[in-house]
């Protein structure tokens, strides 16, 4: 059966997001360099700058496995609105996902069709939904919680989160949106599975016990 | 000069302490079971069960090294009056530190000489006083700051600390006393130094920059 996955960049005090990080506006805050520092690790693998950036060249080790490995995986994707509404101004015509994509949200809206296999559908129904849904589409690869941080809570309280990645960067953002926080007890149990250590970031692998 | 560092165990979703930890009352929301299950690397490694728990055997791997040298690198240590008050009726006699022990409170005390070469200072003047008396006695002997987590951040927040080694256990408390708050910005910067990769914890070192 398909594995649900969450695959996200933490900087080292926690937070998945700098606080104010608003679209378009990157120097609110400082958000933008935060958070760049943050991704700082992605920004120059190979697979990640020829499929999102369309630029040559790149790092070709463990990483860019790794990175292609989590684009390849995956089947489905569910995110939260806020998530949605980010990108929706902010990703390329070809959004980065190539799968169906589940979001999570209030607002009743058609399935949006983008080029390059990438289709959004704005679920009414709650996170348990979202997932069947996404069970469906996904066939025998892996479904990706996207996020944000709120989604990611929900799934870890429904306690179907098979695999937990954590790119822990370096860096320490002082404020913004937490990964952790809001989870019920006894929260879900992992086990250390893999870490990849990297001058960038450090490659946390958890799974589910 | 000697080098300012933490080393403390923490919990994935960043608690150095669960909700509710009292000593003597290991069963009050479960704390005892939580704590113990962030700390279980700790527990088989020769070098802490020799010194702590006067028990033979043990592990005696790269993680039982870095107990060790933890301990033997440390030549004064800086803790604040709530991790004092909690241990003064939690350690054995012989208290674990075997250094001079800078304790940060309001409170007017003689200093408390224990056997084996523990005294406890009380010091009134801040955190600031606390390091130059730390400094002055722990000769080419490096600081460590012990804890609790509030006295870590001041520390943090004077920008001293050259040495961030965390044990990152894979649990999740849900709640209780966060490592990483009360941070001003911009925050210290670190970077990665070594991860040691072991079942039980993820061995973090960061160094600042």
């Amino acid at each position: 059966m398909s594995k649900v996955f969450v695959n996200i960049g933490l900087s080292l005090d926690g937070y998945m997001a700098p606080e104010g990080m608003t679209m378009g506006r990157p120097e609110y805050k400082n958000w933008g360099a935060k958070w760049g520092a943050m991704m700082a690790w992605i920004l120059n693998q190979r697979y990640f700058r020829e499929k999102l950036l369309k630029l040559d060249g790149g790092e070709t080790g463990p990483v860019n496995d790794l990175v292609r490995h989590t684009a390849e995986r995956s089947g489905a994707n569910i995110m939260g609105k806020r998530m949605f509404d980010q990108g929706e101004s902010a990703w390329p015509e070809e959004a980065p996902f190539h799968t169906p994509v589940y979001v999570l949200t209030h607002q009743k809206r058609e399935p949006w069709v983008r080029p390059g296999g990438t289709t959004f559908h704005f679920v009414n129904d709650g996170p348990e939904r979202a997932l069947e849904l996404a069970r469906e589409s996904a066939g025998s690869r892996d479904i990706r919680i996207s996020g944000g941080a709120d989604v990611i809570q929900q799934y870890l309280n429904l306690g179907v989160v098979d695999e937990l990645e954590i790119a822990l960067a370096p860096v320490l953002f002082g404020s913004g949106r937490r990964l952790f926080e809001n989870l019920h007890e006894p929260g879900p149990a992992f086990r250390i599975d893999r870490v990849l250590d990297d001058p960038a970031a450090t490659h946390l692998r958890y799974v589910r016990q």
